[in-house]
């Protein structure tokens, strides 16, 4: 099986190379670095050649895959999902920021800091079976709008990176999500969203526990976080989920720093991609003193360490999945 | 390129039809059962076909892959880490336990029990990054022997397991193994052993730190325990890490309880096996009095749950893969 499948992609290596892989990202620079590396690691006459078995690429979600203004997804979700509890079940608002929360009052939302986002996301989200929760999020964002571009939310997949994770997948990489969001909230629809199946997505997760309900046995969601996976915490889930060290990394925040350090650190070729968000017109332009996608030290350091910064405004003609711009 | 391995998957089922895929089963029971499921799952006309992507399987190790007395192996490496530490530098041994591990009595290490165990593994193992203990345990497998059966520990995996697994690959099963064991130590060598890659292994994991040491990206092992991958945190593991129920799922002890007793439930197809210890010639006999490997609920409940109990003695010719017997 592994020789056919070897032949076909050799075949498909010489039809992208005639086909343009990314045409949603402009002529320039960007786009050349990408298709060079790529070349460059898949080619066996290459002395930068990777084995497949190497060919590692993460990527981050938010503000990276889709978009995350003007607060994460999962928080609108989970203010949702805590109205309607708090309607049914008022007692469940034990503190300011949950009352806040419930009465849609965002900036008090915005300023509880991440302490208080999570609050808010453990509150809403914990009580149900992993099964009925994934349910949950699924029906969510196929009839949910986005509160400002009034369109669903995976219609705010950019276009350019969903041609990247193809490309890369199509030159046998294995493409991951390595994301702050909540594991069980992306797998909901990111294999539909992005070809990203639930075995490659590592994200944080809330305390689980595994019990037999009436006779069912059934994993449930408890309050409580088990992993953090932002910052440090993203070399740590990958390390511990993959067991590799990824050749190809992107994000697009300060919470990316460190997988992008750790990754693209060591010998043979690696490569550091970060999203900055320059496009207030199709998009939102953002970095250093942004409430989400904060991004300081990638744009101080990036350069420097060889990470391409990605101008969102020069490098991509098209931004999103769901319409043209 | 999916169609032309669908082509060369099509090829290879009618070619293991003809030559037997399991040599080391006895023509019994027992093989016919799994050769049964297998070809029903994988026949696109059958009423149980499962498509590829939800064809996952996943394996205990100790006990089930591999052999695992008089103790299990990982602590086996641990007592000798532990010694060597102890020599240069005394005051580690912090306890009692930590003191007759260091000295060598077993007997005061087997009454411990698993906190002893666990206490004696962190030990051994914090300190170091995870690439230095991946290759130190790499090391060691490739040097240390048995102690009773002076044969090198990779020798005493169970060749019919070995070639279960390679069948179920080749019939377009993802395989994993789900052990109580360490992730990092069992990376150290089951992609040589049994063919599974770094991110297919779930396992009990310690706390892992992300730091930059002396300007080189480090993941470091810390004391502490992250996750323990027994009973009821096997389901959770899966869970966690694949995000789908395994349809096939294979153990040996109570520990492996709750992922047998989840992973049969629910619509569908779905075979649970458990590898009884029967084989005091060859191997060892053991079940319901055993310190490891102890098998209760697994032997009273496992018949009328459907789970095959394969009886070692009876069900395999062959049971090393390291000499024929
Ligand atoms: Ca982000
Ligand atoms: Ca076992």
């Amino acid at each position: 099986m592994r020789l056919f499948c070897s032949i076909a992609v050799v075949l498909m290596v010489t039809g992208s190379a005639i086909a343009d892989p990314l045409p949603s990202w402009n002529d320039n620079a960007a786009k050349a670095q990408i298709i060079d590396f790529v070349g460059s690691v898949t080619d066996p006459a290459s002395p930068e050649y990777v084995t497949p078995i190497q060919r590692v690429a993460v990527f981050d979600n938010d503000g990276t895959l889709w978009a995350e203004k003007p607060v994460y997804f999962q928080l609108l979700y989970a203010l949702d999902k805590l109205k309607q509890k708090a309607a049914a079940n008022p007692e469940i608002l034990t503190s300011a920021t949950l009352e806040a929360a419930a009465a849609g009052d965002m900036d008090a939302v915005a300023k509880s800091g991440e302490e208080g986002l999570l609050e808010i996301v453990m509150a809403s989200h914990a009580g149900l079976s992993v099964d009925a929760f994934t349910q949950d999020v699924a029906n969510w964002i196929k009839s949910a709008k986005h509160p400002t571009r009034n369109v669903p939310y995976t219609d705010m997949t950019y276009q350019p990176m969903l041609e990247l994770l193809r490309f890369l997948r199509d030159e046998g990489f294995d493409t991951y999500i390595v994301s702050g969001g909540g594991i069980h909230f992306m797998r909901a629809f990111v294999e539909e969203a992005y070809g990203i199946p639930p075995e490659k997505v590592i994200g944080s997760a809330g305390v689980t526990r595994y019990a037999v309900v009436e006779g069912v046995p059934t994993i449930l969601k408890d309050p409580g976080i088990a992993f953090i996976d932002d910052k440090a915490g993203k070399p740590v889930g990958i390390d511990n989920k993959i067991g590799k060290k990824p050749i190809f990394v992107g994000g697009n925040s300060d919470g990316d720093f460190e997988m992008l350090e750790w990754a693209t650190s060591g010998d043979g070729p690696r490569f550091g991609l970060i999203v900055h968000h320059t496009d207030a017109e199709r998009e939102w332009a953002y970095d250093r003193n942004s409430h989400v996608g904060k991004l300081v030290r990638g744009l101080d350091e990036g350069p420097d360490r060889g990470w391409l910064l990605v101008d969102m405004a020069k490098d991509w003609n098209r931004v999103w999945s769901g319409s043209p711009n």
